[in-house]
């Protein structure tokens, strides 16, 4: 038994319409309009799919498709919502390869013991509204549903109130249930797979994260008749803390990545000496001691570019996840799966968060990944060859309907 | 004859409420609203004062005072736009003061030869369209009028519809016309003069101003799966010139200031690796040819950051003025003046552009300042005390009433 590559293959187009760019890409921020249609696109197949429909307070979406028994289900899916000017693969993938799974378990009319319930998670990026994952961590009971509820976008609108406009305020309380085994299907975003001819990864745990934001107040003045003797420039000390930031990588080696992906600089304007920059700090590692010396070199990094600079600041660790390993019963069933489909494939670890990391909390869990080109995501041009998405889907199915059990 | 510290005063008071910030500050950009208001409460104050007003096609306003002779006016004026979050007496106190010379003319029924004129300028700031110093810039025949007219602020709204929506496209044609002399009074914006315990300078020249604009084109990628060794990020190499910038003054020596106000980074969310930044470039200096040599040096570094972080980039050096040396019959009017007012001043150098840079060009020109609390501008804490704004316009009426000739 195997997937239908060519229906995989129009959805992935249809779904990837909804929220396009000119140059390729994908621009779906969660809870947007463009967010919606993509939902309503996908319960309209789910619906079609036969699956039993329900939403959470999250705006989490379930689709149920009946076991035989009385018995918790087997989970699959990911997210529909992108970054700014993303890729048509970073989540959409996932549960595109999730609602082909159950439509060929349709297909070959087969009854599994355990329920498959297709899911799709609100708000995995943390583009829109932070943290990252936010309702799959509600579910967890990682996240208060309050916190989650007034979290803000950068305009100071409130999720709960996106979640409402966009009819996606569900009734159904956002709590862990017993499940059998929850499965996600994602885009490597690194350029392993590809560089080793791989078309599957079996992914045996997610990184470690730490995110920090620093909040730098300088002395905003004038950029023309203020001498630099007296100057208090809070983008001047930002500089050093990006190339620090740069550095402590470089220092600790290994797999340890650091980013400084968002800076802003207040007033902004040619002729000012900016009086306030904030810039946040992501950095990860498998180990999760790793992210701890990164934050004291972090730490000792800002200072020293505040005592230089004569510059006030405000420096939050505000968010960290250890390692997550993932269930050994189910990277076996994958291992096994992608085996039989005749996938080229590997162990790997994950180096970005996924809803998988707080699914892991909740039961058994396990990822599949597939290969990124280039090792680029969040990007226009993302992409993955259909002839690996079906490698990808296929083990899923397979790895799904082992854990489900046939009946 | 003095002029009216109280009526003065209050002018200070009632046109600095129109755009105030909750801290103090104000927020009036050029052809905004709030713009539009200063301009309508200024127009109101000049007919009081019985001047003719005449608007042109820049938006600049004229309010005329006859002289008895069919001679060139003395012109005295500034711009009443600020920056965002700026302050309330950069353009708006040589344009109060302005105001206050021919209201003190009229007080003593003095008649003068040549007309006396007070001039608004439009959009001095370039905080919401650039250039800066836009509509002297056309009137000294130094920017097209086409180019200023298309313009665009951030949001891509251009400057000539602004300037029909608020009501101020005139009918004048914006060109040099002769002129007896031009006076303004501006804030110091640096340190000098309250350091000294001076009220006024008497400003010789304006320094020399060279604009860059950067473009940094990284790979935008995601921050977690994307090992060190094969990013080219943005911020990093933008970083680096922000350091290099800041070592051009250091390096230099002298007078040679160095800015970046403004830095834009895409798409600035903490997962993604950026992909592109902007910045801006701001040097002066009082010796043109140090400017010269301070570009070369920025090339380099520009070069080196691309070099070694593997990005590509467009470093355009997009706008120079050359040192402007002001008349010296008008410094000569000018230091008469603040001696017989009895101001402690000195003889100082802008280190900020100013329309009287543009002015300098159609007629002989001058400029007094005022000392600036700490030496600050463009924030909300500018200061400057009503004792030192006193002596600043007395000198203003005395230096004008002897240009434009007692009748």
């Amino acid at each position: 038994m195997r997937i239908d590559r060519k229906r995989l293959e129009t959805s992935i187009e249809e779904l990837g319409a909804i929220g396009a760019t000119p140059r390729g890409g994908l621009t779906r921020l969660a809870l947007s309009d463009e967010d919606r249609r993509g939902r309503d696109w996908m319960v309209a197949r789910m619906r079609e799919a036969g699956l039993r429909i329900s939403i959470d307070r999250m705006g989490n979406i379930f689709g149920e498709r009946a076991g035989t028994e009385p018995l918790p289900p087997v989970m699959m899916g990911s997210h529909a919502d992108s970054v700014p000017t993303g890729g048509k693969y970073d989540g959409q993938l996932g549960v595109l390869c999730a609602l082909e799974a159950i439509r060929s378990l349709n297909d070959h009319a087969v009854r599994t013991r355990h329920p498959v319930t297709l899911v799709i998670f609100t708000n995995e990026e943390g583009a829109r509204f932070q943290p990252a994952m936010i309702a799959s961590g509600v579910m967890a009971g990682k996240i208060a549903l309050e916190d989650a509820y007034n979290a803000r976008d950068k305009d100071g609108i409130r999720l709960v109130d996106e979640l409402e406009r966009i009819g996606y305020l569900g009734p159904e309380p956002c709590v862990a249930r017993p499940i059998r085994a929850y499965l996600e299907l994602h885009i490597e975003q690194g350029p392993f797979l590809e560089e080793e001819k791989l078309s599957v990864g079996v992914v045996e745990g997610i990184v470690a994260i730490s995110w920090s934001r620093l909040t730098i107040h300088g002395v905003q003045d004038h950029a023309g008749p203020t001498p630099m003797r007296i100057r208090h420039d809070a983008l001047v000390a930002a500089a050093e803390v990006v190339t620090g930031v740069r550095g402590i990588a470089r220092d600790l080696g290994g797999d340890v990545v650091t980013t400084v992906g968002n800076l802003t600089v207040a007033p902004n304007i040619v002729n000012a000496i900016p009086g306030r920059v904030t810039l946040s700090i992501d950095m990860r590692d498998p180990r999760t001691e790793t992210l701890d010396r990164a934050r004291e070199r972090l730490d000792r990094i800002v200072r020293e570019a505040y005592e230089r600079e004569g510059v006030r600041y405000e420096l939050e660790h505000y968010w960290q996840v250890p390692y997550t390993p993932f269930a050994p019963e189910v990277i076996a069933a994958v291992e096994r799966a992608a085996t039989t489909v005749g996938a080229r494939w590997r162990r790997i670890r994950s180096g970005a968060g996924h809803d998988a990391q707080y699914m892991a909390a909740i039961g058994p869990t396990g990822m599949i990944f597939v290969p990124s080109h280039d090792g680029r995501s969040h990007c226009e041009e993302e992409f993955t060859s259909i002839e690996d998405i079906e490698d990808g889907a296929n083990t899923l199915f397979l790895a799904a309907l082992e854990l489900a059990g046939r009946a």
